[in-house]
């Protein structure tokens, strides 16, 4: 009888959960669950009694071993720096692996092992990374199947909150996932291709040079992820003129974000020397230029300043005189520590997952096509969100797919290949929703 | 009998090598030199038997302990990095050390147990830091002796090269130090106080919010150094409401610099894509946003960019269709080496190194004064620079008080202490003529 292990069971693996739980109760598989807390996941236990619950510090190594042995598949839905402490013990002791994270270095440092052994490691498999290969793979195998030439790729993707939510709230944004990861996002020098040119775009330019982008109506700002190049040969499209892949936000966030990001807000590479005491007017002062008596007066000289970002700043508490509650930290973690505060996922919030991929191609006769293909869909509340729904679902369904004996390719998987995305896709639109949606724009220009 | 061993013998330990085999020689001392090449110190062992050469791989520690053994003091111009194994080393055999480099954490580590074997390590005994501390710390101890209360401190200085040298560059810039530090300064960012205030200014804005400053009727640029708010404690001056310690170029230099920090050029972290036969206009193209058809278009569409800014980029043949030299590397690593090529110091060029103080005091009786000290040094050529005599000389001195026992204080040093200071400024002065001039500016106001 297969056994299959989930570390991790916080919020976001709820969708994850569930899924793999009513399957084991169908297909006969035992279902170990992991976690520093597990007493919501209870109910679970008195459904089926092929679910089993184990209380446990995932941070310790020992206690991974003793989890681990003896199991056929662990899904690792772990902080990602733990992925390769646990891919080396699930090498170690023979055992598949499933993450949705992207294939790490040190994860590709143990491809040929894990081949050799004869299992399967796949990451990758969750939104994006994930449904964002799998849906542009179909589409890109579609195209060239056709006799296509693919010209031109660009695929944006945001973690957002519906508008409905954000009204009193002028950032248009709220942390839908792990707010470490937004506060610091772009901090690594972004590179893509545009034109047949390369382009490097550095932090301090990327938020300032936001492109705007309409879907379904709506507008937002996209910037792009660190290195979209890699991309041409993986996805098999080498001839591109323009390949870029980026994240999406909604209008008006990038500018005010770049804001801070000019002050030095969001930097991570120093200790700021908090006072006891320290209020966030007195925090943000420390990074405006002295020219002016007040704040406000020294925030106009700064480059990107508007009457709109200055709203956004003092809505977000920076010029209040509430002492700031981190008692030390780096700036950005001290930011952070506040908008945990002002960006909270209410109970009655939904989150909204938005996708867009622009294909350009050129069929054999040369007409060039585009292919607009979007996904979009919004949380119920904070406990089932739509992040959570689209990264558990497409790994719980390759989970499966490996427990099934489903998948042929041994070694370090990424869901590129039909034989992954299409079951998966397949399945997250009947069974689920989670449809991407087609619009094909043609033109007789040659 | 005593022996001093010398490591590293590049050109800027010439003057140090000068002083300490001259000294040797009065001194009955024995002096050991190292370094890869050292043919060109081959007429000193024919002008005095006390004097060694090795040529020796000084990167491996094998041939370092061999070298350190039985000397009494172990003088490192290695790079930085090199501090901490040399610094080993000689804890474990009981040799002295010094240094012309910031006291690094793992020198600090390294304290108590320095302290209980009864050794001098002496560090940041050159020009800055070194010059910069002796000549401040004097001016300090003597205001504080009067009872004055140090209420603003300002120090800049700067490894240049005299104007007259440079009337054909734009940039009014030439290596004479390492120039991989000149591409990268400024990387991490600058803290310093103001007006009792913290002030942060991250890289992005470093060079855009450079300062004027006029020294002997020559405007300067200048701009802070990662952390001075540590010196409110070192300088024992912690009532002080102004504190900053920064860099100074010559005037122009930092708004153009910072247009090549705008770009994304002086990015060291991540790998630039080259192709086999790329220009350095195809290089700086990769930075420019795609506004306008030619390079020279974009560029006027970049935050910062002046006619005089465009001059100077073309003036280094980024915008010209020279191959690129570098294989491969960071942008910053790609820019260094066309910079080497523009900024080489030649024969007959002479470096200048500037430096200056400005004290802010107020007297017990509640006058306040101003003390600017100033001090301005020309090379002689490329081989005899003002950088290496400011850095080796007083290093010397300090290696030569310490072989004549002159130093009480056992375990870490740094000369800021009377007994450090008055003896090589002293001698620095009256025979070598490295003086600080000072100015004195009183007013009435209370």
């Amino acid at each position: 009888m297969q056994s299959i292990l989930i570390l991790g069971a916080g919020k976001s693996a709820g969708y994850l959960i569930d899924y793999l739980s009513d399957w084991s109760n169908r297909s006969g598989t035992q279902l170990h669950i992991a976690d520093l807390h597990t007493a919501h996941l209870e109910h679970l236990t008195t459904q089926s009694e092929r679910i089993h619950l184990h209380t446990a510090q995932l941070s310790d190594k020992g206690v991974l071993q003793t989890l681990i042995e003896g199991k056929n598949i662990v899904v690792s839905m772990l902080p990602a720096f733990m992925h390769p402490i646990v891919a080396e013990i699930c090498l170690e002791k023979g055992v598949n692996m499933a993450t949705a994270s992207y294939e790490s270095e040190e994860m590709r440092a143990l491809a040929k092992d894990v081949e050799a052994k004869g299992l399967i490691f796949l990451n990758e498999c969750g939104l994006d990374p994930g449904l964002d290969h799998m849906s542009a793979m179909r589409i890109i195998h579609g195209l060239q199947a056709k006799g296509h030439q693919i010209t031109g790729f660009y695929s944006y993707c945001g973690g957002l909150v519906a508008k409905a939510c954000l009204s009193e709230n002028p950032w248009k944004y709220k942390f839908s996932w792990n707010p470490r990861n937004v506060v610091l996002a772009g901090q690594s020098t972004a590179k893509y291709l545009e034109n047949k040119r390369v382009k490097l775009v550095p932090y301090h330019r990327l938020f300032a040079e936001s492109t705007r982008h309409e879907i379904n109506g709506e507008w937002y700002d996209g910037y792009p992820n660190r290195d979209s190049l890699s991309y041409a040969k993986t996805y098999g499209i080498e001839g591109v003129s323009t390949l870029v892949r980026g994240t999406l936000r909604h209008e008006g966030y990038c500018s005010a974000w770049n804001f801070l990001v000019q002050l030095g807000l969001t930097d991570d590479s120093v200790a700021f020397p908090v006072k006891p005491g320290m209020t966030y007017r007195e925090f943000l002062e420390a990074f405006l230029p002295e020219r002016g008596r007040s704040a406000e007066e020294k925030m106009t000289t700064v480059s990107g300043y508007s009457d709109t970002i200055a709203e956004k700043i003092k809505w977000l508490g920076l010029l209040s005189n509430e002492p700031v509650s981190a008692p030390s930290g780096t700036p950005a973690s001290i930011l952070q520590q506040l908008l945990e505060k002002r960006w909270e996922l209410l109970p009655n919030d939904r989150d909204l997952v938005v996708m867009q991929h622009r294909i350009e191609s050129v069929s054999e006769q040369g007409k060039p096509q585009i292919v607009l293909s979007s996904l979009q869909i919004e949380g119920v509340d904070n406990k089932h969100t739509a992040m959570a729904k689209t990264v558990g679902l497409p790994l719980a369904i390759g989970v499966r797919m490996m427990a099934e004996g489903k998948v042929t390719q041994h070694g370090l998987n990424v869901p590129m290949q039909p034989e992954w995305y299409n079951e998966i896709l397949d399945e997250l639109e009947k069974r689920f929703q989670i449809v991407f949606v087609e619009q094909i724009q043609e033109s007789e220009q040659g």
